[in-house]
């Protein structure tokens, strides 16, 4: 058997053996796309094991995440930093090889992966991102971005939207460096790829402006080899179908039963035997092959490339520099000095955001992003035109209705590093793109989400167009830092918590409507603690109004009618739940007292996380069916935010309290 | 001018004033679309405006739902119970005309829209649901299901991947009598098309298996209705790429900004003046000939289809009846007869609604649905093969993986008629179909998602496997049922009101994991009210444990635990907060009592709608962060979902409460 032989059967053993042991796990993608793997590892994939977060690295994303285990027994032959420990530990609590790879777990993982789709739209962004960072820090003869983006796909991936929006866009804005295997075994979950899926990709991906290649045996390194080389030279992004077998040479080869169920004991046992040495063994050959090949190789590259960024720090200290910050870009501490909103101050918080991100985008290179075909609505929109084939420092990304490709898009833009990635559109169509909004929260990613027209006050639009679930969808999602600013200091202080925020996505939420400014500078201030009192009482304690958004000036007016009435209410304004449950518990209680009873949410939303503040003999006044379309003035008054009526329920809440 | 280019002009002009006359709406599709609108309806869509219900007529879905005040006029001059004052009513409260087209407002209108992607993927599942019935009901010489599916899309909805999975699937099922008219103006809201979009249609259309069709002149009316008399008679799907002027003749033609700002006052009156008569006008010929060519010759076609209906009502008495009753089709009061789960009787409830939805597609010949390719680890599969290009009896719908439109197809086929839509797929992924979701409670489709693998229970899958803020997002989607049933006799009972559930959709929530069975059919029954004392106190009332799902179990364990150390808790099941929050409050207050302090929820997810019920001195026991791979075992004890954490966090709870 040649070297590279041994290798592939020595990835294909390996990988069912960490299935079998952890009876759990996928073995027919390890069996089939093994030499896939390994030919990209070992002839093409310039990563170097000993440097793997190394800016200049091809990027490799197993959109197939469910083929964790032969990515792990390359990562660990390779040298990556797993070891054989780590692969008996397969899928096992707090190891490194985890059911799917997850990016901050296993060195040598790009992208957390196994929802379908989300793959290849991560490798779009950062694909994207190369190009940028290419076009703005290359200089000539010092090509210090310079790298392609590599996706390991199945059938079942291409089937999702959110890929064919990507690829449609890859293809348009012509990412050459973006290529995609598609380990192509006609086979899925549910039966033959035929029963559900006809078309044909060869005509397909070129309409979309990609190049199609065919590799008709995946078991020929040479063909597969050789599909590689001339992708990589391609001027527009590739698609490689490689023809391979599902569950190679094992008894459920080319079946469905490959995909998801372990191989028994005694059929890994007998693979083991035919391939000799004990379990988890690998021969000393297949060692030294990917020492030379990936490790030695790699770490040549490297210091290749190490060379010219020494010649590119010293010809350019400036841009080197820029280069080196970018991912924990130090904005200046008074960037905001410019933005001073006075008392008649009066706008939509979408266009003061607008107003301040385009001028967060002059003081920060690696600011870049776009909405889904809405800028004009959302104010979001990247500066110096947009990225385009021809225009690779444009800093707008012009999605197109594309919302779902835009969130993983952003995703990889993030992943890639260097770049701090933004997307917009309205908040109702955030449902499009959740699958990847939790991807950005489970990688700890900080990707910047800002949805506008952020309630029934978007009026005539009508029910589809307004949001009545969406905030209590987000704020259920673990590490995701909403945020829902009620005024434009509100708005400039979130945006200062985002551009300090490193490790977690954010969504900002925002009017349609104008909203007049009822804070300033120094009280706006304490929206970093999540929640804090805009209004206190007077003299004694009747009750607390929380509120977020728009419905804080609500608040307001209805304290103001109330005390005319002898009731001496304390207004809360709550523009983000998850800095308000890190702040200290004294804080908490300080803010909403537990033994004041008379506590009211409002809220034009679903609001049911008020409920946790509310306590036995709260009120939320919330709405719980979906809008209508009418001028947002009539909506208000219809769903029962109007002072008159939050007066008159406050009032009936704080006497049911004291009639007991 | 001739007949079909003054009423045209008729169509124009009464669009554009509901739209300047609201000051809100969307000119520009108006303008340029209104010649396809005219010849589809007037030339070849099969409707009767006096029965617009009529089950055999052509369906039309308008995708592009922005362009509702187009399809408002039409309605209106083809009298299909539209008035003058409709028309002046356009976006305002509680008018016929709402922003965007919704089927239970508007007499005329298929299906609700605005949300982009979903038009394209609704008129998919009309048109399998034609398929379906017609090869199950029609009988020689007697085709009383026989119509075709028509959409309006513009640019924006062929970006969405939704509509692309849809098309795939459309393209891979041969759904010949689905024709997409596309609106092909080169604009879309951030300016033109070729910014972002550079696909070649004519290619790619094809290769997913439609037949593509070009209409150089949107205003050639001859070139338009050829076009529509091939696609008629094509054995594909077609789409008809027409390309027309947005905002057509008026100043802003050809430009974004005709997309969603009103003209002028003054711009619309001179476009009145042009085409002469009092605003809101329309002249006699133009009346004339609407009534002659749509509504005489609508009615003449429903007559003529009224006498084949009689013929088939005479010949086939049973089917006619069985026709007639699929979409109030009652079942046999005790269908569930046949399921007895004993004391030891212990699966997954997903297996055990497996079992079920079998049984009951045996006695409802309506209910037809699959999983995105899922079918084996969800067990939701039609009976009777895959719905293929070939075998259109087949009820498995073979959706591969395309859930969101999965999810936008069952509303299709719900609003269709005579279907009963069910839909399966892992929980998590929920997310990928939430628009649909949304869609489906906004129309209240009684269709059935059933989402299994329902929490850290997954295991070794890991965090992009393992839901935690879904059952939240469900939740709070208003007119949304929520059942998570604690074990198989609360899955029987959850499928008996969902049989019985004809106008919202239902989402089942069941686990991976078996669980054993806790309940008996009289107890389960109660699953009916949404909550219930699954297992009272026994002499004095210390707490009361809530839980849904798998957790019931876990507080039952509790409870006993808890006895032996002297504290006498109730424990409520909890398998629907929707139904429960529609039950009357006393019952309410019954079940759960507002004066026990320690109230203590479990429910491995972030679990916020519990806070409703857990006053001041609660505690919820839930998920705040993601899951992790491991084997589920594991992950229940690290996350704290055991008998003795859950004791000893109960203790604490009380200890506090009593110690005040």
């Amino acid at each position: 058997m040649n070297k590279d032989k041994l290798a592939i059967e020595a990835l294909r053993i390996l990988s069912v053996e960490q299935i079998t042991r952890a009876n759990s796990g996928h073995p027919g993608i390890a069996l089939g796309a093994a030499p896939i793997l390994h030919t990209l590892y070992s002839k093409h994939l310039k990563v170097s094991p000993k440097h793997h977060q190394w800016i200049n690295r091809d990027r490799f994303v197993m959109a197939a995440g469910h083929g964790s285990a032969l990515l792990y027994a390359l990562l660990y032959l390779a040298d990556f930093g797993l070891d054989l420990d780590d692969l008996m530990q397969f899928r096992q609590f707090g190891s490194k090889t985890p059911g799917h790879p997850e990016v901050h777990i296993t060195p040598g993982v790009d992208a957390s992966s196994g929802p379908l789709g989300q793959g290849i739209a991560m490798a779009t962004g950062m694909a994207i991102g190369e190009e940028y960072l290419r076009a703005r820090f290359n200089r000539p003869e010092l090509p210090i971005i310079d790298h392609y983006t590599f996706v390991l796909c199945g059938d079942g991936d291409l089937q999702e939207g959110v890929t064919q929006e990507a690829m449609s866009l890859a293809g348009h804005l012509g990412l050459s460096k973006l290529i995609v295997l598609f380990d192509s075994n006609d086979i899925q979950l549910d039966g033959k790829v035929a029963n559900t899926n006809t078309e044909k990709a060869s005509d397909k991906y070129p309409a979309m402006g990609w190049d199609y290649l065919f590799v008709s045996n995946g078991e020929d390194l040479d063909e597969l080899s050789e599909a590689l080389g001339i992708a990589k030279k391609n001027s527009k992004p590739t698609i490689i179908e490689i023809k391979t077998i599902i569950g190679f040479n094992s008894s459920v080869a080319n079946t469905a039963k490959a995909h998801g169920s372990p191989l028994s004991q005694e059929e890994v046992q007998k693979m083991r035997a035919e391939f000799g040495g004990e379990a988890f063994s690998v021969p000393t050959e297949v060692w030294g092959y990917y020492q030379k090949n990936i490790v030695d190789s790699g770490k040549a590259q490297f210091e290749k490339w190490q060379q010219l960024w020494y010649r590119y720090q010293a010809e350019y200290p400036h841009e080197a520099q820029q280069l080196q910050n970018l991912d924990h870009w130090e904005i200046d501490e008074n960037w905001d000095r410019l933005f001073n909103f006075d008392e008649q101050y009066k706008k939509a918080t979408r266009a003061t955001s607008g107003e301040i991100l385009n001028h967060l985008q002059t003081l920060h290179p690696g600011l870049i992003g776009g909405s889904a075909d809405l800028s004009s609505s959302t104010k979001v929109k990247g500066i110096d035109g947009d990225f385009s084939k021809t225009k690779r420092l444009g800093r707008n990304l012009n999605f197109g209705v594309r919302e779902h490709a835009m969130g993983a898009i952003a995703n990889g833009l993030a992943l890639h590093g260097g770049i701090r990635p933004f997307v917009g559109g309205f908040f109702v169509f955030s449902d499009y793109l959740k699958p990847a909004m939790r991807l950005s929260s489970l990688m700890d990613l900080p990707v910047i989400y800002i949805f506008t027209h952020d309630s029934i006050a978007v009026g005539e639009d009508g029910p589809t167009h307004q949001p009545i679930e969406q905030l209590s969808q987000l704020r259920s999602t673990p590490h995701l830092n909403v945020i829902r600013p009620a005024d434009a200091n509100e708005t400039l202080v979130a945006w200062d918590v985002i551009m300090k925020t490193q490790n977690n996505p954010v969504a900002l939420i925002l009017t349609r409507q104008d909203v007049p400014n009822i804070t300033n500078k120094k009280l706006a201030n304490h929206l970093r603690q999540g929640a804090y009192v805009i209004s206190p009482e007077r003299k004694k304690l009747d009750g607390v109004f929380l509120a977020s958004g728009s419905e804080v000036k609500l608040a307001l007016d209805a304290q103001t009618e109330l005390y005319k009435d002898g009731l001496d209410v304390r207004v809360v304004s709550m523009p983000s739940f998850y800095l308000f449950e890190k702040a200290e518990q004294a804080y908490q209680e300080q803010v909403i007292p537990k033994d004041v009873k008379t506590k009211v949410a409002i809220e034009m939303s679903d609001a049911v996380h008020y409920y946790r503040y509310l306590g036995d003999n709260g009120l939320l006044i919330n709405i719980e069916t979906f809008g209508q379309s009418a001028p947002a003035g009539k909506l208000l008054s219809h769903y029962g935010f109007t002072v008159d009526n939050v007066v008159r329920l406050f009032k009936e809440c704080w006497q049911k309290n004291h009639s007991k």
